[in-house]
């Protein structure tokens, strides 16, 4: 029936030329607008790897990790300066995206259609960004080797415990008590210190031939330590901003919840792993690897989410578990072109989300908030300096080293940034600081780091035995 | 400033209990229900994973192909059975979703809450679905080899012409005269009866050890042919439906604009592989070769749909680019993990968006739907039964073999019912209509095909020959 009525029923999807004539067909806008929202996407998505490729290639080429140069580049393109990529709730509208501009241009849209395909195009860039930071910490986990850790032992233990504490006590009770800050936010910047980047740290120290040092393990055994316990404190923090109340109960539930989750996935993980690698054995058809390997990240990544704690707490569970298997080899592989073009989205966007007009020194009004950044950056220093000195029993030990070695914060810090913004936690200006620590914190680590290893003199030898080698 | 503001004030992120305590919050629900909608974009990409991989899996057990498998299990995951996969633009609302029920339960919300979350989530899936079709055709247009299309030659064009040709016109004709059906609709449908699927070809001629056969080689060419010809169709027929009229010199333009985009790039792409592999050498980061690749097949996609045509075109050509560079194996081996994540979305959502309920015989309004239904399938395999005798100068050729082998359709065929019913063009029974033609049509090649042989005696020989070979 519906085949004998007359053509103009049938089209629902009018072009703009249609939409003109026609206002009543304002309501089927969803669906008219589907394919401009798919092509608004697909330009975002260009502009996000143009920037990533060309911020990390150029980080790269003076010597710094890739990841500060993708972060940098989303900065440039997004609220702070091109415009290119940004976002509602960074307090932008359609008519501040340049996309949206050029999609307005080619196909003659309306204001409010354009406002709901600028909505509906930063929804799918920011679903797309959260998959991403899903599969960057599913593959930190699948990287980081458990058996590995339980030799660095004792030493790094500690050191990754004073590296969490002292930062996120200094810069929480800091801001409460200087800067009058409300509790939650003050919880939640102060949290966001705590995390040392495993890549930023691991790939300083092979550059400076002192991956294998005693200073070089006891970091990198740290790091990896400090990251896990900054994805619980980010679970428990996270999750306190959405309940609104710090009371000691629920933190005591939260902190015993991600950690028994934590805990008894690897545990339960055991069994699992056999049956996993039995089913992928089993199954025949294209992504057999892979596709019940998504299958129990996402399902982890739910049920972080579903028990009020995070998706990337699940997400990095399923990681460690499957690191265990045999298939780990193969999945590594498979995983790191989905990485690939999914983590660069996160990184991206978390730079562009950022406005650093709100900390330009030229306004007066911004004043609080860079006294505020600076003393973010110094504690974030200082917090992880003091470390060295909680090494014990390790004569001649290069003190100054593993500090330094602890300072540089990278993907983890940059999470807290963005799920903080994402949950309306921090403010603009909190932000914006968090992300300026996190650059300026890896600019400074390997000169730093360098200046240490050259002043014990061990650092020189084994960097020539290392390139003589 | 903001900082001294009170704690509640701070957090605009506000669970469900707050929620009802403060309705004056609800404005802010977007920013607040994000991580919900991230656990509903989630919980959607496990119940998916897990239907493509069961049906696929399935599928191949009784030898069909693993595609026909993810679009049933779409059918029983989605509107028509147990409504876990469901989309607001084939008519559900949110209580209709078995995920969006959990989701309410989980986290106590409101029913605004719940319908805002369940159109975000949709749309979220539903874009993902389209990188999913993006990245399959980019995978096509990546696995066609032109210089080996080249040497079919003239029979397997012929072969293809004939084959899109008889099927469109006989039903696109059928439609208008007997049915009295719209004209836009009609050649809709009309253009999704033409494309053979290449994947589901080869394999079923391979298994039959018919692929190297002069039979086998003409249906293979014949079908990539008709991929690229039933793009085109569906660039210009899209089209069409978007601006609503079918005027000769639009239609003119649409196939020469088409066409011209096409070739152009394949010309142009010779000049621009040399720059792409330079580039892809002389980058030194992660995603070295990937993100170039994503970069050049999203722009293209852009440009397809920005020119008016489909996003799909441009990625086709993008990969038939891409595919004459010395990194073609490297990129192959890179987007196949991807393709495995993304490609099963669109499949399963297919299936899902499909209702096929308006096709129940039991019901008399849905006669004749069902009568328009069969008349499709006819169509669809006398249309290409008949390309066999369409070879000419091949004395004691199989013609029912080759008529036989082009029966199948498949990805291109379920492309047409996605875009069609995405944009409208295609009503329920319409759309149910042409999912059952890729389904049946699909289903019946392998026996058909099997008989044609088995009459030559040739077929078994050639079997055995591979068997013992």
């Amino acid at each position: 029936m519906i085949l004998t009525e007359p053509i103009i029923n049938s089209i629902t999807w009018v072009n703009s030329l249609a939409l003109k004539l026609q206002p009543q067909l304002l309501a089927t806008t969803e669906a008219e607008n589907a394919p401009i929202v798919l092509t608004g996407v697909l330009l975002s998505l260009v502009v996000i790897y143009l920037a990533s490729k060309i911020g990390g290639e150029l980080s790269r080429m003076i010597d710094l990790p890739p990841v500060l140069g993708e972060l940098v580049a989303g900065v440039v393109v997004g609220a702070s300066a091109l415009h290119l990529v940004v976002f509602p709730e960074s307090g932008a509208v359609a008519s501040d995206s340049v996309i949206m501009t050029i999609l307005q241009f080619i196909n003659n849209l309306t204001p409010e259609a354009v406002t709901s395909i600028f909505q509906s195009q930063s929804e799918a860039v920011s679903i797309l960004a959260e998959l991403g930071v899903i599969i960057l910490l599913f593959e930190i986990g699948l990287e980081s080797d458990l058996k590995e850790l339980q030799k660095v032992g004792y030493q790094a233990t500690i050191v990754a415990c004073v590296g969490v504490a002292v930062p996120f006590a200094a810069g929480t009770v800091g801001l409460i008590t200087i800067f009058h800050a409300p509790v939650i936010p003050a919880i939640f910047a102060g949290a966001a210190l705590t995390a040392t980047s495993i890549g930023i740290t691991s790939k300083v120290l092979s550059e400076l031939g002192q991956l294998k040092s005693r200073e070089g393990q006891i970091i990198v055994g740290a790091a990896v330590i400090d990251d896990i316990l900054g994805i619980i404190v980010l679970a428990v923090v996270a999750s306190l901003a959405k309940t609104g109340e710090v009371d000691v109960f629920n933190v005591i539930y939260l902190i015993v919840s991600a950690t028994v989750f934590l805990i008894g996935s690897i545990l339960l993980g055991k069994y699992f792993n056999q049956s996993f690698v039995a089913i992928a054995n089993k199954l025949q058809t294209r992504g057999n690897l892979i596709i019940p390997a998504f299958v129990f990240a996402f399902f982890m990544a739910f049920l972080g989410n579903a028990i009020h704690l995070e998706a990337i707490l699940g997400a990095f569970a399923a990681g460690l578990v499957l690191d265990e298997t045999d298939k780990r080899k193969e999945l590594d592989e498979q995983v790191k072109p989905i990485a690939d073009i999914l983590v660069p989205v996160f990184f991206v966007t978390v730079g562009a989300k950022v406005d650093l007009g709100v900390l330009n020194p030229l306004v007066p009004e911004n004043r609080e908030g860079l006294i505020i950044a600076t003393f973010l950056i110094v504690v974030a220093i200082i917090g992880k300096v003091v470390t060295g000195w909680a090494v014990f029993g390790q004569a001649g030990i290069n003190r100054l080293a593993v500090g330094f070695g602890m300072i540089p914060r990278g993907e983890v810090g940059l999470v807290f940034a963005g799920i903080g913004s994402a949950s309306g936690v921090l403010d603009k200006p909190l932000q914006a600081a968090i992300i300026i620590m996190v650059i300026l914190t890896t600019f400074l680590a390997p000169p730093l780091l360098r200046f240490a290893f050259k002043q014990s003199g061990e650092g020189q030898e084994l960097e020539q035995a290392d390139l003589l080698g």
